[in-house]
């Protein structure tokens, strides 16, 4: 009998593993020299809280067989599990809370969808009880520092407002909005001619279609725009966003670092739909296949959500994408290109050898550096056999074991 | 809205993390040095795989909904998913294979467990492709360097034989032999007296309960029953590994190493049952209250069931129980008692400082060894609330930058 793994399914072998590590490392490295904790939650989880009051689609999440009546499914993000744990675990904690984690998420495959994949993981930070623009730069910043620290050059970062975007969708009926914000996204001016709307919306449309580019292109013309009080604060919050991040990017830039491209883009769209405030996404270069590296915003009502008295409480995260991480970190050739070899190979040349070959291999292993030991276990087998198997293993040193337990240390090359 | 996490879910706050990874760090850096290497496999498998062809009780799995009349479960142990993955996809690979992982796994919660729980963490490895005693020892010498190395040491290693203990119970009938194996392993002689077996039966049964002791005493046991050519064979391999164990241990010893309590047990009886000769547990004393810290054992049946020919191929491993593990460390003191706090707090004093306090934070961070440096989000506080809440989040150092952009130093004691 032949056993397939599911469509879908996320095995990687030993190297996949070591270059998803050397990503992961330094994300946790930036993650923990910012004052960020890990935090692991459930995998499964209570089909309520995946949904996190509706905010996100009931027909993405993998639902287990229910138990006694209850509804559990697989978690498809982080951040409603850690905004429940924030409010049910952390109650007695100082705020701000710097949270980050390294989790493995679950989509259901859709029809299409590439070989059906369904286990993704994801790296990601939250910030909760922190309101201020201030706290919207860190999280910006923290995102180019993991940026930084991958190597990563080839990317840009496009900035919304999840708020001013409802805002300015306000004239338009209801029905229309989701369209007109599709247009948008898609760049799609005949759409917007082809939609029957009033000539002074479709003025205005025709305006919204500006609202991408240069950040402060876009605010400019923003500025020129009748806005809703509250539209017009959003628009100073997003102005002093852009001037704080820029400020701080130049000082660094001028030590070290290529100045990142910074994109503001009000029709900027997220797949989930808790968000209150800033939003935004990292791309990679169309060359690069316009991969989205990670995404993240405000979201100042989930932890809300999970509160018996359901008052508001300021949190904003973001994620990244491993997988989307590692294909584009491999065009760039830093990702190990092999398993570390073992530095050692004790062979026994006699079965009663085979207790101090142990024994050496653990005097070998007691090294304060790593150094990696492992015992010949086949008998009988010739020394030249011995020494091809070391060799294609790249294993470069061979220490013979002999009947009086003594080793004899053998070079390969 | 209030939501609780499932019954049974497993949060880890940032404390419960820095443990775990206290833990997990420990046994990765002992599998490295032993020359293992990591593998990840999919959380989400096809059911039939998971079974193992029949080796898993299917009750303890967690069906997620069918999707397309596909039968799929979450894991609730790694081997099975190991071997399907070496059986398909490491086919070019030199023999033996040695990978570890460090994963979690899921159980239906069976009524009267504590709290339901069904998600648990699991560190293990799989030595596949050698077959010899020598590789037997390697697993056991592994297991207690992977003890030694969370400094553990109030705990026993039981050993046994699958294939030996099927052996011994070959006199009794089928429908008789669990009932027998049941009361072997709880010592219960009544029980065996009552079960209405013949005098020469019930005398065998009377042998087996001497099976469990000293595992020279229970080899001296074994040595004097008459046994088939085949369980003859089983017992000079488990006199050689004991043998073999026992001197690399005694060697060890003699420098630095407490020696550990060994003992062989023929009624051991493993939760899954795809082992075919070697089995074993590590459970803490009685005053941690016997506690299965791990097991494992040799299944040289498992990985012919995913293949076409379905031959045979030797394999063995060990599992440790993280959860277990972290409650036996609890007692010893060992594990850290805290997250580590931030070793800086930068502080704009006024908002127009906020650049220079990220940019600051940014080059205390640039340090070679690791800094934590966490930028104060609260606009308008007073310096003394700023100061109360730097002590209660454990923060020794401020760096208070002023309108000039310039910090001003202030230790906190």
């Amino acid at each position: 009998m032949t056993y397939q793994p599911p469509a879908g399914a996320r095995d990687l072998l030993p190297l996949d593993v070591a270059q998803k590590y050397w990503i992961e490392n330094r994300l946790e490295q930036v993650f923990q020299r910012w004052g960020y904790h890990r935090i692991i939650t459930s995998t499964v989880e209570r089909m309520d809280t995946l949904m996190a009051g509706g905010a996100i689609d009931q027909e993405a999440v993998i639902e287990l067989q229910p138990v006694a009546g209850k509804r559990l499914g697989l978690r498809p993000e982080l951040t409603a599990s850690i905004a429940r744990t924030a409010v049910t675990r952390l109650a007695r904690v100082t705020y701000p809370q710097r949270l980050y984690y390294n989790a493995n998420v679950f989509r259901q495959a859709t029809q299409g969808s590439h070989g059906g994949q369904q286990e993704f993981y994801q790296a990601g930070v939250e910030l909760l009880g922190a309101g201020a623009t201030v706290a919207d730069a860190e999280i910006v910043l923290l995102l180019l520092d993991c940026l930084h620290s991958l190597s990563l050059d080839s990317w840009c970062l496009i900035l919304g407002d999840a708020q001013l975007t409802q805002a300015l969708l306000t004239p338009f009926a209801p029905d229309q909005r989701q369209a007109v914000r599709q247009a948008l996204a898609a760049l799609d001016r005949v759409a917007l001619d082809d939609m029957g709307l009033s000539p002074d919306l479709h003025r205005h449309a025709l305006h919204l279609l500006d609202l991408r580019g240069h950040p402060e292109d876009v605010l400019q013309v923003l500025g020129q725009l009748a806005l809703e009080p509250e539209a017009q604060t959003a628009v100073e919050r997003l102005k002093s966003l852009v001037a704080l991040v820029r400020d701080v990017i130049n000082t660094e830039a001028g030590s070290q670092r290529p100045t990142p491209a910074l994109t503001l883009d009000l029709s900027l769209i997220q797949p989930f739909d808790y968000y209150t405030g800033l939003v935004f996404e990292v791309v990679t270069g169309p060359k690069q296949g316009c991969q989205v590296l990670g995404q993240g915003g405000r979201y100042d009502h989930l932890l809300g959500v999970f509160q018996a008295q359901g008052q508001g409480f300021p949190g904003i995260g973001f994620v990244l994408n491993i997988e989307a991480l590692h294909q584009a970190l491999l065009l760039t050739g830093h990702l190990p290109q092999d398993t570390p070899p073992s530095d050692w190979l004790v062979v026994p040349t006699v079965p009663q050898a085979a207790a101090a070959a142990f024994t050496y291999a653990q005097t070998l292993r007691a090294s304060a550096s790593l150094v990696r030991a492992e015992v010949h276990l086949a008998d009988g087998e010739l020394p030249a056999a011995t020494r091809d198997l070391a060799r294609q293993r790249r294993i470069s040193r061979i220490a013979w074991i002999g009947p009086d337990g003594l080793p004899d240390i053998e070079a390969l090359n």
